[in-house]
C-alpha cells in the first residue's frame, strides 16, 4: 500500500434531540463528507454514543479522501463549553452527560462542546459571512430562539457558560407562557411555534378570513404560515410583520448592549426571507437608540441551511482546539473501532 | 540639585457638564494627589482646555512625590474611545472635540479616551472590587444611567465604541418620555430624575401621606427621597422598592445577553445602599431564568465614590495604553507649559 496524503480535517457533530448530524469539515471549511443518525434519546446515552462512534468510522470509510482527524467539535442543546457537558437538556433525557469525555476517548483526539446557537455564531466567523467581523450577534430561529454574541472577535460565554440566551430576554412580562417557567420571552413570539401563536392570536383579533382558519392548532405549522403569506394571506403576513416588530423591539436592547455591526438570521423561520427580513429592518432602524441608527447590517447566513450546524461545530474546534493534535493516522483504507482510537500521550 | 526618584503615574481627567475633576494615580492606584475645576460649558473648548492644563501643571507643582507622567486617561460624556473624540455631548455646546489629540499634544504623552461608565467599569478592573473578575458590569446611577460591560476581561466597546447602553434599553414602550426622543427607556426610571418621578407617581396614585407632598416637582431632589426613606415615609420606601423592581426587570435581559458573575453599582443613586440593594437582589433573583439564578453577585463599587471617576480614566490608559512612554522627566520642582510639553519622538 503506497503512502497517501492525509487531509487534516475536524469532525463536526450537531447533536438533536430527533437527529444528530455529523461530518468531516476541512480546516478551510469544506464538507468532505457527511450523514446523519436518529438520536433515539429513549435509548441510555452510552447507547447513542456508540452508534454515533459506529456511524462516523462508516462515513470516514465512504469518504474517497484520506483523513487525519485533528479533533472534534460539538454542539448539544443546554451544552456548557467550559464543562463539556450536556446538562438536562429538554428533549434528552440523559441528565448529565460529558460529552468531550466521551468523545475524546472514542476516537482518540480532543473534543470541544458548545451550544448550538453559539456554534453557528462560530460557524459564521469561522467559514461563513461573518470572517474578520468582530462584533456581531447570529440568531437562530428555528423550534426555539438561541443566539451566539461575538464582542471583540471573541464569542461570549460569561462567567458560566450560558450566555447568549437572547431567547429568554422578556418581550412582555405579562405575556405568553414560556417553558422556562416565566411569561413573555421572546422565544414565545420569535420562533416556529411563536409565529404559530401569533397566527392564532391574530385570526382570534381579527375578522378578516385566512388561509388556514381551518387549521388546528396540533396541525398548522410555520411553513403553512409561510405558504399562506407567499399567497397574500392577510393573517399570515401580519403574522410576520408582528413577529419582526418584537424581534426589533428586543434587539434595540441587544444592540445598546454590544453595538454589533452585523445580525445574521439562520435556522428554519429566518427561511422565509423578505417576508421577515424587510419588515424587520425597518422596524430595527424605527426602534434604535439615535447612536446606532444606520448602521447595523440585518443578514441571512451565509452557510448552507443544510450543513450550517455542522460547520459550526467544527469551527468551534478550529476556533480553539489545539490543532497540534492529531488521530493515529485516520485514512480512508482503515475501519476504526473504539478500541484502536485512544487518546494520543503526545 | 540632587536627581530624585521619578514615580511613574497616569493623570486621570473626568470631565463633567458641570465640573472636570483630575488627578495624578500611581500604576497600582494610589490616588498622589487630585483637584477640581469648574468646566465652564459656556466658554469654548479651546478656553477649557488652556484652562485645564494650567490647573493640572499647578497640582502636579503642589505634590510633594515627584512624578514621570506616563499618559493621560480620560472619561467624558459622549466620548468614543476608537476616535479620541468627544461627539455633542448634551451639555457641553461643544460640537465634536478631539480630546486626545488635544490632551497628547498639550502634555506631550499619549491619551486615551472614553465614556465615564466604561471608564468606572476599567477602574473596578483594574483599581477596584473586579480585579481578576472576566465578566462583569458597572452601572452608574447618577444624573443619568450608565453602563461598562466586561467580557472575557475586555471592555465591550461595540464596532463602534457605543456599546453599553443599557440606560437606553426599554423598560415600557409606552412609559416615560426620554431625552433621546423614545419612550421608556430604562434610565428614565433609574436614575436620580428617575427616583423623582415614580416618587411622583406614587404620590398621585396612593393615598398615603409623604414627607414631601409639599414639595415641588422642581425642588425635590433623589437625596429628599432618600432621607425621607431613611424616616420611613412609605412613598419613599415604595420608590425605591419600584425603582429595584424595574432595574432588576431589565438586568435580567443583561445577564441573559452576557452572563456576567458581579454587577458593581455606583453614582449618587448607588450611595442609597441597602434601601436599593436588598430589593434588588430580591428582585433580581426572581427575574432570572432558572440557569443564572444564585450565581450573580451585586455589589457596591469599591472604589472611593470621590475618587471613582479620576481612578477610572487613568485606568482606561493602564489597561489600553503603552506604558513606555513617558513625559520630559516631570517632577515637583518643575512648572510646565503646554510649548514645553511636546509629544516625544521615542
Amino acid at each position: 500500500m503506497t503512502t497517501r496524503l492525509l487531509t487534516d480535517a475536524i469532525l463536526g457533530i450537531d447533536i438533536g434531540g430527533t437527529k444528530t448530524a455529523f461530518g468531516f469539515v476541512s480546516l478551510t471549511g469544506e464538507l468532505l463528507g457527511f450523514d446523519k443518525i436518529l438520536t433515539e434519546a429513549s435509548q441510555p446515552a452510552s447507547v447513542f454514543f456508540t452508534r454515533l462512534h459506529e456511524a462516523v468510522c462508516a462515513l470516514q470509510a465512504k469518504i474517497s479522501i484520506p483523513i487525519r482527524l485533528k479533533g472534534i467539535g460539538v454542539g448539544a442543546p443546554n451544552a456548557n463549553f467550559f464543562t463539556g457537558e450536556m446538562v438536562n437538556p429538554p428533549n434528552l433525557p440523559w441528565g448529565i452527560v460529558s460529552v468531550t469525555d466521551i468523545l475524546s476517548a472514542s476516537f482518540g483526539v480532543p473534543c470541544l462542546l458548545t451550544n448550538d446557537a453559539k456554534a453557528a455564531a462560530l460557524g459564521e466567523h469561522i467559514f461563513g459571512a461573518a470572517k474578520g467581523v468582530k462584533n456581531f450577534i447570529v440568531l437562530t430561529i428555528g423550534t426555539g430562539l438561541g443566539s451566539g454574541i461575538i464582542c471583540n472577535g471573541e464569542l461570549v460565554y460569561g462567567h458560566d457558560g450560558f450566555a447568549g440566551e437572547i431567547g429568554h430576554t422578556i418581550y412582555d412580562p405579562r405575556g405568553r407562557e414560556c417553558g422556562c417557567g416565566r411569561l413573555g420571552c421572546l422565544e414565545t413570539y420569535v420562533s416556529a411555534s411563536g409565529l404559530k401563536r401569533t397566527a392564532f392570536e391574530l385570526l382570534a383579533h381579527r375578522r378578516t378570513t385566512s388561509l388556514f382558519q381551518n387549521q388546528s392548532f396540533d396541525l398548522l405549522t410555520a411553513k403553512n404560515i409561510f405558504e399562506a403569506a407567499q399567497q397574500g394571506d392577510c393573517i399570515a403576513l401580519e403574522t410576520f410583520d408582528q413577529t419582526a416588530r418584537i424581534l426589533a423591539a428586543k434587539l434595540a436592547d441587544t444592540i445598546a448592549h454590544v453595538s454589533p455591526s452585523h445580525i445574521f438570521l439562520c435556522g428554519g423561520v429566518a427561511q422565509a426571507g423578505e417576508l421577515l427580513f424587510s419588515p424587520l429592518r425597518r422596524y430595527i432602524e424605527a426602534s434604535l437608540l439615535t447612536v446606532f441608527r444606520g448602521k447595523v447590517k440585518l443578514l441571512p447566513s451565509a452557510l448552507p441551511a443544510g450543513q450550517a450546524a455542522i460547520l459550526g461545530a467544527a469551527a468551534l474546534f478550529v476556533s480553539k482546539g489545539d490543532l497540534r493534535s492529531c488521530s493515529p493516522g485516520l485514512n480512508a483504507s482503515s475501519r476504526l473501532t473504539t478500541s484502536e482510537l485512544q487518546p494520543l500521550s503526545s
